[in-house]
């Protein structure tokens, strides 16, 4: 658990740009984004698989992805679309093992770009990204 | 929405292998599969993307997948995790106009499977693999 980059950037102690945080999760921009906006909702507890988390914390999670989709949608980023994806253990693709959903914006026609997305995975301009997602949700302190 | 395949599915007038069922969601076979065991969470309440879903219902679907993980795991079908996913809008590959969430049972080593399984998506043994995920998740009528 000390060495999960996940509860680290809750500590502050990596960095990450910040997209929501309440008592109980937090979402931050994926550090490798498929398409621009992609976000990771995090549990604060501690759990490295579906196995591990308690369904009601799940179901928090899960709650914030939609809003962050809604958001998404009409933000600056003007999502058409947005997946929304878990991978549970390592054989299904998980590669940091403390449970997170990620959502990702998705823009009619973007097919080629999402395929060359998930080969490359760069960032760009992360803190207006954030900004414009926050200004979305109504503010990083906005009540869930 | 009288068109809509999965409201025929729960008024019993289209066929599926059924999973799970309760007064708010339904649970069936993909009748093209990514791998076997390859369920989809429906909420019954018509709904065609996230922004005309009830965050409630939201949540209880994610809750039933978050389950169905589990189940598929301890099941005779002895997956090693899963994915859980969600497209929101045609431009995010939706085909079907009402809110589903995919639950993807995944092997280790089942890259190249889970990759062939996306192109061809072939159905096998449709009712020995509904009944195996019902009795890991104490038969079709449990409580959630």
């Amino acid at each position: 658990m000390s060495t999960c980059i996940f509860c680290a950037i809750m500590r502050g102690e990596a960095p990450a740009e910040r997209v929501y945080e309440d008592d109980d999760l937090l979402a931050f921009l994926d550090s490798r984004p498929i398409t621009r906006g992609h976000t990771l909702v995090v549990p604060k507890t501690h759990a490295a698989e579906l196995g591990d988390l308690d369904p009601e914390a799940g179901a928090r999670m899960f709650r914030l992805g939609h809003r962050l989709v809604l958001a998404l949608r009409r933000s600056d980023l003007a999502a058409d679309g947005a997946n929304l994806m878990l991978n549970d253990g390592p054989a299904a693709f998980q590669t940091v093992a403390h449970v997170h959903l990620h959502v990702v914006p998705r823009r009619h026609g973007d097919r080629l770009r999402f395929a060359t997305g998930l080969l490359l995975r760069r960032s760009t301009e992360p803190a207006a990204t954030a900004a414009a997602i926050r200004a979305a949700l109504g503010g990083p302190d906005a009540a869930s």
